[in-house]
C-alpha cells in the first residue's frame, strides 16, 4: 500500500515537529514542507531531505538564499493527500479555500476556531467522530492535555465538575519577542476563561471552568486540576487509571519542576527533549474531601504530536480504530 | 500620653517596612532597630535616624564599619515595650527565650508557627483575640491576603468552601540567589497544600483547600479564588462588598498585571512603591453557576505592615477597637 | 519672576518622571501633560493635579472615562514655554512641525535622531552650547551615564579610547509585552554598535567603541568599562575624580547587583525608588595595565531626567551657568 | 585492542554527557558511572545500561530505590583505566587521594584549580602537553571557548592583548535553585576578573583581561571579544580563519540569540540539543581601527565535551597526534 502524502503548511514550532513525527512513521510520508522565510529552519529542513516550498513570491528569494525551494504552496498542495496546516494561530483560517479548491483534506491547529473544521480532535476521546473527514482541528495544546485526563476520567467515575488553574508559558523557548519578564499576567481577566471549557469542543458534556494566567516561562504549562466525579474512587483508583493511558507519564524520582521535566526529555534521548506526554505528579493526586486534586506538566511544543499523527489516519481512513493508531504512532515514535 | 517603645529585631524586608510605619503612627515610636551585618540597610536605617543594635559580639564590628552600634540586642530589647520580630523563618523561635526573660512583649511574623505566639493574627478577622497578649503572630502575607477578602464574605454571605491556586514569586525583589530563573515549580508537590489551611489559625471553621506554585518573578504573588457561599449573592454584591473592604483596592484602568500593579504604586508616591491592599481585579470578580471567582494580587513585601501596626495596638491595648485601629493605621499610612 | 511653563508630551516612564521633576523646582511648573489613553497613568496624573490634555480627537473619550481632559495637544503646546516631548521613539520627529508652528521651544529624548534638534545635550559636559536654543535633545539613558564619567575623565586625564559592553535591561519594569524571558540577545549583532559613538554627538572628539546586548531584566543597564587615557593617573586618582562628580554614586557597602541598587533607591525613600545617579561599583574601579576598568549600572527610567531639567533652564535661559543649574536641580531632587 | 574503560565519578551535567560522548568513540567505553542519589538521572543511566556505581554506605539505599548498585565509588575506580571526575567543584580535589592509590588516571573539570592536576587541557592548543600524564583538568566552558578562538588567532597573527566580557548564564536549565530571577550580577567585582586569565593555564604567554556578569538566563554564556593582534589581517581574513576551525560554528541565518542557537541544536538532531562547538555571529566578526570585534556564544552544558574525549586518548596515549583525536571525536559525535 502506498504511503499517505502529507504537506506541512507552516514550519514552526509545530509543523517541524509534526513533519519529524510523520516521518517516524511507516504508513505516511511528508511530501514537502512549507516555509516563507529562509531562515536556520529552513535551511535544516532542506538538509533533512525535505523539499522546502515557499509562497509563490518568494520562491526566487528561497532559491538566492541556497534553498532551492521545490515550488510554491500550490504546488506541493497539490501533491498531497493532507495537509497539515501549522500556520500561526488566525492565518490557517485563510488558508481554507486553498484546501477546498484543491480538494485535499487538511486539519488545522488549536489557534483556528473550532467551527472552521466543524470537528475538533483528540485521539483518545473522539478519533471516531473524525473517520474520512475532509477537515479537522486538533486542539490546543492546554485542550489536549486536559482531554486526556478528564475522558478516562469521565468514561470510569463520571466527571461532575472540573476547576482547573492553567499556568501557561508566555513564549515558546525560541522565541525572544515576547515577555513579560517578571511579571504575572492574569490573561485573560474576565472569569472564567475560555480556555477549560475548549474541552466541549471535544467532550460536549464535561463540566468545566478554567482561570489562566501567563507567565514569566518557556518550557511548559502548569495545570492545577480539581474534579469532582459522580462515582465513589480513592487516591489510589486514580493513579492507577491515569498511569495506564497511553499519554500520561507519572512523575516521581526526585523531579520537581518544569525545568527538570524537560531535562528528562533530554536525558531520555527524545528528539528536541520533547515530552509528548502528560507529565502528571504521582505524589500530587489526592482525593481530598471527595474531590480530585493534581499537577500535571504540559510540554506545550509537543503534546499534540502524536494526535496529529492520529488525526492524519482518522482522516485518511488508514485505520479506523483509534486505539490501534495511538498504539502504533506511540510505538513508531517510542513512546 | 507617652508613646509605646517598638523595637524591630531583624530589619529585611519586613522590619524596614514596619520600622517606617510605625514611625507614621503618632501613638508609637521605634527605640531601636537590630541589623545583624553593616550593609547598605544598615547605613540607610542609619541616615534615618534609627538607633542600630545588633549581636552582642558585633558591636565592634558595626563601630568599625561607620555605624555606631547603639549596643546589643539586649539592650535594645530592655528599652521596648514591644519587640516586632523580623527575623528569617524559623530565627524568631530562638528568640523566644530572650523576650520572655526581658518580659517584653513580642510579636512574630508568617515564617513562624502559630504554637509558637499561640495567637495568629488578622487586623479585620480576630483583633480582639490578641488584645493584652503578650505574644502574637501576624500572619504570612499569603494568609493575611486570604483572610481579608474571606472574612468579610463569610461574615456576609457564609463561606461553605474555597478553593485557591497561590502562585507566589520565588525571591524578593532584592534576593538575587534564589530562583528558579526559567521554570513552574509546584511546592509543595503534595495536594492540598498547607498555605490555605493557615487561614484556619486565624479564623477557625472556614473550609479551606490550597495548591501552590513557585514561579520566576519577584514583584508579587497572585490568588486565583473559587468560592462557594451559603447565601446566594450576585457578582454585584460581591463587587461592592469587596470594594469597601478598608485593605482592598479594586484594580480596572488598563492594569494587566503584577508588573502594572507595582508600577502604579510608585506612582501613587507610595513609599518604596508599597501596595498595602490587596489588589482584585474587578473585571475578574464572577459569580458563575452558583460560585465566586476572582485573581487577586498580594504585595507579599507590604500587605502585612498596615496588620503588624495594628497588632502592636491590640497586644499593648492602647486602641481597644480594632475598626478604629485599622482606621488610624491606615489613615496615618495614606491607605 | 514667573516660571518657566512647561507641557510634557507624552506621560510614559520618561515623561512622568519630568512632570514630577519639574515640579520640585522654583522656577518652572507644569501647565499640563499629553496622554493618548485614560489608563492609570492617566488617572494618577488627574489626581495629582495635573491637566491632562489628550490627542483631539480623544477629548471626549478622555471625559467619558471619567477625567476631565483639560483640551487637545495643540491647546496645551498653546500655553507652553517649553514642551519636553517624551513619546516613544520616531514619534517625536512627528511632532516637530507643530512644536515650529506654535513657535514653542522642545526638548526630545533620546529615541530620536541627533539631526533633529541639531543639539544633544548632557548638562555636565555642553550645556551653554544649549543656551537659547529652540531645539535641544537629551540623549538617552546609556549615553547621558556615559558622558557623566567620559567627560570628566577627559578633561582631567585626556580620554584616548573607550571600549564599552552596553547590558541592557529589555523591557521597563511596567512592560509586560516585550521579551526575551530567557535569552541573550546581542543587538545590533553588526560590530561595533551605534550606541558607545552616540556620546560623540555630545562630545565629539571622543573615539569610542561599544557592544551591545539585550537582557531578560527590567531594572537597570550595566556598562562595563574600558578606558585608555592620555595622562598617567592611579586607581585612586580616578576613584577621586568619579566619586566627586555631582550625579555619580559611589556603590558599596555589600550592594552585589542592580536588584540591591534598586532596594537602595526605594530604602532612601526616592520618588519611585529612582536611582537618578550612574551607580559606580567603586570596587571596580581599576588601572590595570594603564587601562582603566569599571562597572556602572545606569537605571533607565530615570538618570536622564535631572538633565531634562537642566535642558529646560538652558533653552530658556533662565540660567546661563550649567554648574549652576546642576547644583540647584540636584539640590530640589534631593540628589 | 581493547578499549579504553573509563569511569565517570559524578554523573551530573558534564558526567553524563562525556558519559554518552564516551559511548560514541570506538576506542574507549564506559564502566560505571557514579551517582551519589537514586533520582531520575540514575534511574536513566540504569535504563541506558550504564553500571551505576555509588558512595560505599548508600549501596543499599540505591537498590532499594530500584537501582542495583553495581558496588562503591572504589569498586568502580578498581576496574577503571580513566576516571572523569565530574563532581562538583572543589568535591573533584578531595577525590585525589582514592585515584592515587588506585593508581588511575584522572581527569578533572573547570571547577577545580589547575594546581590540582599540574596540566590545564584543551585539545586544540596544548594536546600534546598532556600525553601520558597522569592527571589533567581539562578547562571550563569559558576557558574552553576562549583557547578555541585564542589560539589559532595567536598562532596565525600573533594575539597581543585580549579584553573580553564574559556574559554568563547563572544555572544550568534544569537548576531551580539558584538565581538572580531579575538583575544583572557583576561577578566578580574586582576587576579584572580572573576568568579570562584562566586562559593563560593553557597558552601561558597570552595577554588577557576580562570582566563578568551572571545573569538571568539558563541557556549559553555570550562572551564580547576585543582582540589586538601583532600582524595586519582583515576582516575576511579572520572570518576565515575562524570558520575553519574543527569545533566553531559560524552562525547566520536570521539567528539572532541565545534561544535560537539552542533551537538549532535541538533542529539538527543534537543529542539534548547540544551545540558543542563556539558559535560565532558571522555577521559581527569585524576588524575596526586595527582591532577584532566579535560575539561567540557558549554552550556551557556541552562545549567541553568534545575535548574530554580528547583528554582520554591524550592521558592514554591510544593517539598521540591531537588533530587526529579531534577528527576521530568530532566524526564520532556528528560535529
Ligand atoms: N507553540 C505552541 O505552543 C502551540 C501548541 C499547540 C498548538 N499550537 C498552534 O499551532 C499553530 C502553529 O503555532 P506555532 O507555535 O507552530 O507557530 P510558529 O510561529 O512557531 O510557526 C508558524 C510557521 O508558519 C509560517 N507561516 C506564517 N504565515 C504563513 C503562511 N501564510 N503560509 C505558510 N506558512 C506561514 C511561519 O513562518 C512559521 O514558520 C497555531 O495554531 C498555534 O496556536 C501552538
Ligand atoms: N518577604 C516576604 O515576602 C514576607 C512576607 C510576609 C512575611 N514574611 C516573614 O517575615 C519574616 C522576615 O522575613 P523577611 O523577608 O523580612 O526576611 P529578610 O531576610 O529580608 O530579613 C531578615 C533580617 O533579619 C536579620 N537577622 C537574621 N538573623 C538574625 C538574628 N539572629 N537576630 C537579628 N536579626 C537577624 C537579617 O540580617 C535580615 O536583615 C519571616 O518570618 C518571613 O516568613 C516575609
Ligand atoms: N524608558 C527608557 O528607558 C528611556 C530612557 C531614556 C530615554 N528614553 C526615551 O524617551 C522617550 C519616551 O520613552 P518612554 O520609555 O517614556 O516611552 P513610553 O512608551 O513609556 O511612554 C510614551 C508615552 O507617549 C504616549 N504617546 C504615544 N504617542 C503619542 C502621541 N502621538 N502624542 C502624545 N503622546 C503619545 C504614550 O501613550 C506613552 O504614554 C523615547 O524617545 C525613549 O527612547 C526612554
Ligand atoms: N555546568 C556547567 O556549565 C559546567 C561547564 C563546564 C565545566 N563544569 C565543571 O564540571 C564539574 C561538574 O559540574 P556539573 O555542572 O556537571 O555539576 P552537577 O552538579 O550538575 O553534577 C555533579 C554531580 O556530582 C555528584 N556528586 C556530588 N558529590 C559527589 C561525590 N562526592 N562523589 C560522586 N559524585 C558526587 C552530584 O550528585 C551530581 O550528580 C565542575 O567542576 C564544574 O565547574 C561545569
Amino acid at each position: 500500500m502506498s504511503k499517505v502524502k502529507v504537506a506541512i503548511n507552516g514550519y514552526g514550532t509545530i509543523g517541524k515537529r509534526v513533519a519529524d513525527a510523520v516521518t517516524m512513521q511507516d504508513d505516511m510520508e511528508i511530501i514537502g514542507i512549507a516555509k516563507t522565510r529562509p531562515n536556520y529552519e529552513a535551511f535544516v529542513a532542506h538538509d533533512k531531505g525535505y523539499n522546502v516550498y515557499t509562497l509563490a513570491d518568494r520562491v526566487d528569494d528561497m532559491k538566492k538564499a541556497g534553498i532551492p525551494a521545490a515550488g510554491s504552496i500550490d504546488d506541493m498542495i497539490a501533491e498531497a493527500d493532507v495537509v497539515v496546516d501549522c500556520t500561526p494561530g488566525g492565518i490557517g483560517e485563510k488558508n481554507k479555500a486553498l484546501y477546498e479548491k484543491a480538494g485535499v483534506k487538511a486539519m488545522w491547529q488549536g489557534g483556528e476556531k473550532h467551527e472552521l473544521a466543524g470537528c475538533s480532535f483528540n485521539a483518545e476521546a473522539n478519533y471516531e467522530e473524525a473517520l474520512g473527514r475532509d477537515f479537522v482541528r486538533v486542539v490546543s495544546c492546554n485542550t489536549t492535555g486536559l482531554c486526556r485526563v478528564i475522558y478516562p476520567l469521565d468514561q470510569e467515575y463520571g466527571v461532575k465538575k472540573v476547576r482547573v488553574t492553567l499556568m501557561r508559558r508566555s513564549a515558546d523557548p525560541n522565541d525572544v519577542k515576547n515577555g513579560p519578564i517578571n511579571a504575572i499576567v492574569p490573561n485573560p481577566i474576565k472569569l472564567p476563561s475560555h480556555h477549560g471549557p475548549d474541552v466541549k469542543s471535544v467532550i460536549p458534556h464535561i463540566n468545566i471552568t478554567s482561570t489562566a494566567v501567563k507567565l514569566p516561562t518557556t518550557l511548559m504549562h502548569l495545570h492545577t486540576l480539581n474534579i469532582e466525579m459522580e462515582k465513589d474512587c480513592s487516591t489510589e483508583d486514580v493513579k492507577a487509571l491515569l498511569a495506564k493511558q497511553p499519554r500520561v507519564r507519572m512523575i516521581g524520582q526526585g523531579i520537581g519542576s518544569t525545568a527538570e521535566i524537560m531535562e528528562l526529555g533530554k536525558d531520555m534521548g527524545r528528539p528536541r527533549g520533547d515530552m509528548w506526554e502528560n507529565c502528571i505528579w504521582e505524589e500530587s493526586v489526592t482525593m481530598y474531601e471527595g474531590e480530585l486534586y493534581f499537577f500535571q506538566a504540559i510540554h506545550q511544543e509537543s503534546d499534540v504530536i502524536p494526535e496529529n499523527v492520529d488525526a492524519i489516519r482518522a482522516l485518511t481512513e488508514i485505520e479506523t480504530d483509534g486505539t490501534k493508531s495511538i498504539a502504533k504512532t506511540n510505538k513508531a515514535m517510542g513512546l
